[in-house]
């Protein structure tokens, strides 16, 4: 009856940060939310015809992240910023969120305020208002888990890509791999490769923008990187995917490598970008790219195309087709889960 | 890059969770969900008109539960339960649910197995679909995550109590703290009482039906005890609710306290039960009372009424009125977090 009892809710911990969080998250007189954080739950009110799209991502200290990577801060931001990079992946745009933290007491109110500040940051950046959560005491490591719903007239699954499909990658991939492999090996991670671990974002404005000017047929964020999320997308469409070496955009922290081969793997493999993988009808132009990258200030990279087929293969400078890596990657000489 | 890192999805341990719980739980062709889990995000199709009611509850090893009082199947029901029973308390239908879970990967994919069992037994149970999920490894105690979508025309607050209103509770209360108190003495808890900490049963049906035969202005599921939920009602409402204490409806097993005032005290600030406290307008007669309880089998108690104020306070044998117990309950020498 002691601490295996729920905390008992009322003006606590749990208020309190999710006071914080929902301050500097939420607009007062926001049209999505009819009963905000405090009842018993949150009533959201969908746009009128669309479908409601769900996710949650888990964060665990010690598996996603670890404490001496990260400010608690930064652990918030990127808490929020995988679940929504999920909403991106479906092109729907944030109705609500909810989070829910088991913390060890002696972590303290800074901590958790940081993280709420984090997370706060993140939902009011992505004009995501807070409509409920849950702080737990833990005796072991964080667990932050977000649960994000959004709205969409026709979501994007990653399941429509078709053959004759062009496929694109926003942004450039593999910063956020480096920068865990340096932390791995007790070095400090290039300064631009850490800023994309430690902040991702996720692509709601662009996708949105992009359905206007593409037909896109199926999409995927990159949490488990290209190689591992092509292969989602094709088992589930069905299809080949062929992606194309040479075409990847790497980000410049990869130009450490003289060995672009190294770089390439660290993107296919690496993950933690969420940036879009699309497949689109064929067609879209230069100039849909050109005015996305002045727009974004992100490159958008044609990376491939799709084939009848259903796996996923890597098209080499060569004109060679070899078979996509995937599992351990020992440039690193670590293991994988 | 090593433990550090996400675990790759695909044909892993989180599939086949989500696999074993969604076939459990979910009928093809369910005309809420459009796309099921395996996307980047659940696609759900809200009831035409309706708002989405969305609520989370955590579950944390050794502060909600331990694993020596249940088996992993009850840990897995009453996190499904404990966050219906939020969705029960604003009147809405469950429309779809994601659970996500961190477990030490020395629990072995039975114990996981035990958990998706009891998860999907619950929400089979209560027609919820499981469209979401994630599954982490952890190197500490067990955390689920259960977040639950509903659907309702007109979602019930617990800030509507109006002056004049009579106060209901559904079933017995005080069973569940007896066993987690018991559990806390290293005792066996009575058969019943552990039947009730394990097995939490939503009241989703009942307030269904009672909304067609009462008018419910508000309504709480008491999670936190009788004087601490009906505490949160009377602040979300700005008004007094007195609760008698000659009516509270007890679980037979607090009959082995030979003072009723014992009993009282524990059904009143235990907690766990997960009935739901209603306020309704005057006037619902015994009619309504036992066609309620020959329905459902559990009964139906008017234990007090709605005034003008501010607070909770509690109406005794005597005529008296009195503070509600809150806090520290010290029969059973123990502390409160």
């Amino acid at each position: 009856m002691d601490e295996t009892r729920r905390p008992q809710l009322g003006p606590g911990p749990e208020f309190d940060l999710i006071r914080s969080m929902t301050s500097s998250a939420r607009a007062p007189g926001d049209a999505r939310v009819r009963i905000g954080p405090g009842d018993d739950a949150a009533v959201l009110r969908p746009r009128e015809g669309e479908d409601i799209v769900v996710s949650c991502d888990m964060s665990v200290e010690d598996v996603h992240f670890r404490r001496a990577w990260l400010t608690w801060e930064e652990v918030g931001w990127r808490s929020v910023a995988a679940a929504l990079s999920d909403l991106a992946a479906m092109g729907a745009r944030p109705l609500g969120a909810l989070i829910a933290a088991a913390l060890a007491p002696e972590l303290g109110t800074e901590v958790a305020d940081s993280l709420a500040a984090g997370a706060g940051n993140c939902l009011r950046e992505y004009d995501c208002p807070l409509v409920g959560g849950d702080l737990s005491r833990s005796t072991g490591p964080a667990v932050i888990d977000v649960t994000v719903l959004g709205s969409a007239s026709n979501p994007i699954s990653r399941a429509g890509a078709l053959p004759g499909d062009e496929l694109w990658v926003t942004g450039d991939l593999g910063a956020a791999a480096l920068a865990a492999a340096a932390w791995e090996r007790q070095l400090e991670p290039d300064v631009r490769a850490r800023h994309r671990f430690a902040h991702p974002e996720p692509r709601c404005a662009e996708v949105e923008w992009l359905r206007t000017r593409m037909d896109i047929h199926a999409a995927i964020d990159l949490s488990d990187g290209l190689a591992g999320d092509a292969r989602h997308m094709a088992t589930a469409s069905e299809a080949r995917l062929l992606i194309e070496a040479e075409a990847i955009p790497l980000h410049a922290a990869l130009e450490e490598f003289s060995d672009r081969e190294v770089a390439v793997r660290i993107a296919l493999t690496g993950g933690e970008d969420y940036e879009l993988l699309l497949a689109a009808a064929p067609g879209a132009g230069d100039g849909t790219r050109r005015e996305f990258e002045s727009r974004f200030d992100i490159p958008l990279t044609r990376v491939g195309r799709v084939e009848p087929g259903d796996d996923v293969v890597l098209l080499l400078a060569d004109g060679a087709v070899g078979p996509m890596p995937s599992g351990a990657y020992d440039h690193f000489e670590t293991r994988r889960s």
